[in-house]
């Protein structure tokens, strides 16, 4: 569907903005529990807990993240498991979410009741109640920020802590996302990242968005590199090395394990944990300059440049 | 200075994402520490506090919230403060905060260096760092919402709680907002919040930000009605009765008070606590029906509407 319409019946502007809010409190349902524990307060009060507390956020806008093709319903969830992939590559599990509205008032009041039905599906899902939001006018577009807040019980498993001689694993399949629509239709890896957080062979994490070229680096300690084994990459269907390595918006987990560590034991641990997740043990950091002959060069390969000045 | 340029040597499109999120992490200096304490990895990391949490977001968008006439310093300070004045309305205090930023690639360097300076400078000054963010492209717009995590350490004072009989109170002054400038050079007031949630007799409390007459319903008790005495609405200099009433972003703090308090002995208190802070009690929650004669009616009046549809 898409977002926009001509006719004034239609659209949001109909509703005005109190009207708004209160459709969107109703599509929410469930997902969207009372004040001063959800909407309709000047804050949302969440409980005390134990421990520390994980916060990331990630937006979503039309003709960027998701165009007229990916329905309205999957681009809300779209949005919702962005925040949580990010949630799981620290090994944390999700506690309550924010949303901030951005929109023309010739949105169409059903595209933006679906996207609100799929934040709302995810948000059950995921026992995560939406507590709050904003509302505000953007003209011409349409965007939503959402803003996680979480928690690590175990630990918060950074991207620090690599060290050269660690081995490099990466959960499911690479690349070809945008083409055939598992950037919207994935899974975060919620479970995986909480059971490698409590795994002490497991040193580094991060996911995977904006391909692999891109975001290893991050993983990568200093004085060290990434050697990749070019034949290990999990490529999706009908993707190329540089599609594995260089489109983007994977939501895969990618982590370091301890160059000493026992592998058979950990990825029998694995398979018995998850057994229908795909485990691949793709390469090696090693000292820089140190690189073995006949692996990748990562510097070779590029991932997603989200700026690009029209011409 | 206006946001955007024709100039690609002068826009953040010459930056490129990675280059741009460098320059972010430049600008805002102490304000933004390192991961995981801060930006860098796919969460930040709070350390654990006791009681419970606040959480809300609130956005600003170029041409809504302001204008090329309002500095790029002045809009990111007020995106920070308009989310401390939701937290003040609590009574609570600022942890954290993070900043999902959406931009059209023309947008100059130089403006969204002053932009994230304003948001570094209200980071110190209020001890909120700056802990993460996202950066995504926009065409046609700039746009920003900030996510605040506080706590409560008193108590969290919510919008319910107030009753019939209660007694209305609103800080400073009201109206004009947008024509004299206060919508961006107010202070928020989280020590007069954190003051109030201190005080037993304080019943109920929100910002005033759509404007009194919109926002009073919010605070007002089932069966009830506000009863508002026209002469004691302190109004900013220039600002008739309308205006104090519809302008909206006043960001004080309305709040009410137990019918049966010590009110003499409560304004003392304020005074010696807040004596450059102006307090005024603007009438009383009656029940519904019994509004006495020669008190305002607050239907005739409206607040700010967001949502028109263009013709």
């Amino acid at each position: 569907m898409h977002p926009f319409t001509q006719r004034r019946s239609e659209s949001v502007a109909a509703l005005g903005e109190t009207g708004l809010i209160a459709a969107i409190r109703r599509w929410l349902g469930a997902a969207s529990p009372r004040a001063p524990y959800g909407m309709g307060d000047d804050c949302a009060v969440l409980p005390a807990v134990r421990g520390a507390q994980l916060l990331t956020v990630d937006s979503v806008i039309f003709g960027v993240h998701f165009d007229a093709a990916v329905s309205a319903r999957a681009a809300g969830a779209k949005l919702f498991k962005r925040n949580l992939s990010d949630l799981a590559a620290m090994g944390g599990r999700p506690r309550a979410a924010v949303v901030a509205l951005a929109l023309d008032p010739r949105v169409k009041i059903r595209w933006l009741e679906e996207f609100y039905r799929g934040l709302a599906a995810m948000s059950r899902r995921y026992r995560t109640p939406i507590v709050g939001g904003d509302v505000a006018r953007l003209d011409g577009s349409v965007l939503a920020s959402l803003t996680l807040v979480g928690e690590a019980p175990a630990r918060a498993v950074t991207r620090a802590g690599a060290r050269a001689g660690d081995w490099i694993f990466v959960t499911g399949r690479l690349g070809g996302s945008l083409a055939n629509g598992h950037h919207w239709r994935f899974t975060p890896r919620l479970a995986e990242g909480a059971w490698l957080a409590g795994r002490p062979e497991v040193r580094a994490m991060m996911d995977v968005s904006d391909g692999l070229a891109k975001d290893l680096p991050a993983l990568t300690p200093t004085g060290a590199e990434a050697a990749l084994v070019a034949g290990s990459l999990p490529r999706r269907r009908g993707c190329d090395l540089r599609a594995a390595l260089g489109d983007g918006e994977d939501y895969e987990l990618l982590f370091a394990v301890a160059g000493g560590a026992d592998l058979a034991r950990f990825t029998r641990a694995w398979r018995r944990a998850f057994p229908r997740t795909r485990l691949s043990c793709i390469g090696r950091f090693v000292r820089a300059g140190r690189r073995p002959a006949g692996t990748l060069k990562l510097e070779d390969h590029r991932g997603f440049e989200h700026l690009h000045h029209p011409r």
